[in-house]
């Protein structure tokens, strides 16, 4: 009896304790891969994550770094796209090079955050990666947008109008800035109580990790 | 018969094949990880490593980033420290933050490429980062340049004269002339033909990867 009690309660303990908090910007090239594998494989481990999209740049340009972490340095920036090809092909994702680096990102983010207090926001965000990174859409184009909406089962006029509310604006930007308090400063960063995780190769170790 | 004589040449072929040139800073946090596991993680899978001291400082400069990757950005910082920690653990190495960062590697890294030109940069280094890591004694110190050196079977009066002669800082240069015109950034980097591998996360990629 004590037994089956116990079972019964386990799930939602590990509900509690395992939630990883995951925090992308649209425009980050390695979120793609992030984008693409997290859910299986928090799923896998009976982790929850929580979508926070964000926007990076004013998190960035705080710092003096107005075109962000990779176009001021052409051999950063070189090794960024072979390294990229190369571990997508190691977690066997597809990929295709997109034709426009960096995109606008503004609108989309505005959608994404929607999605997450309407509670859609992973199927739209996995939909407008893959077309970003694999059909050379581009992450903010109507036809990404459009298609991404379609994907995750929403109307396109409703979350347009809604996305770019005054609420919904600011709501976004206030995440950001709670971003920068926890002290993120690149895109994936994963968030477990205290504990920052930095990077799609800490993937692992944030869905590893107990507090 | 035929199958002998292929498995006595085939230790050579595998040589030729599977080497990697591991590129690294003494002044380098994630490098210590580096340093303390490629020896047995490459021996494992047959791979032979070249080690290639450089100074990274010279080339960060180029960059505008005198101060290094780290220290202008204090939540970088703090993420770095907790990070490296962590992923010191997971791997089962021993840890202990120094009390100083950055150290002075000039003298060491001269040592070490007059260890590489001579055969024993391995040793050296692997003790340099030891007495750094585990026991608070800092690399550039007397007291960890006289212990790497005896680690490594070496008299240190002998090294240090040679170590400072003019063609052994002009090969140090080099060197780090060369790191620079392989496109190497960071540290550590592994090299296999024009393939880069950027950081201590990327050395399982760098040893699995086959030209």
């Amino acid at each position: 009896m004590a037994e089956a009690r116990f079972e019964r309660r386990l799930p939602r303990m590990r509900r509690v304790i395992n939630e990883v908090e995951f925090w992308f910007e649209y425009g980050s090239t390695y979120s793609y891969l992030t984008v693409t594998r997290i859910s299986s494989l928090a799923e896998a481990r009976g982790v929850e994550i929580s979508w926070r999209p964000f926007l990076l740049m004013p998190i960035l340009i705080e710092r003096g770094m107005e075109k962000g972490p990779f176009l001021p340095y052409p051999d950063k920036l070189r090794y960024m796209w072979r390294d990229l090809e190369r571990r997508a092909r190691r977690h066997g994702l597809p990929y295709r090079r997109p034709s426009i680096y960096p995109p606008n990102t503004l609108l989309t983010a505005r959608i994404g955050y929607l999605g997450q207090t309407e509670g859609w926001c992973a199927a739209f965000t996995q939909e407008a990666f893959r077309l970003h990174w694999t059909e050379d859409i581009m992450i903010g184009s109507d036809e990404n947008i459009s298609r991404s909406l379609a994907c995750a089962g929403q109307d396109a006029n409703r979350v347009l109008k809604l996305a770019q509310s005054d609420e919904n604006k600011t709501g976004l930007r206030r995440q950001t800035e709670r971003a920068k308090a926890l002290g993120i400063f690149g895109s994936p960063t994963f968030v477990i109580g205290d504990e920052l995780f930095w990077g799609d190769d800490r993937l692992d170790d944030a869905l590893e990790f107990h507090l």
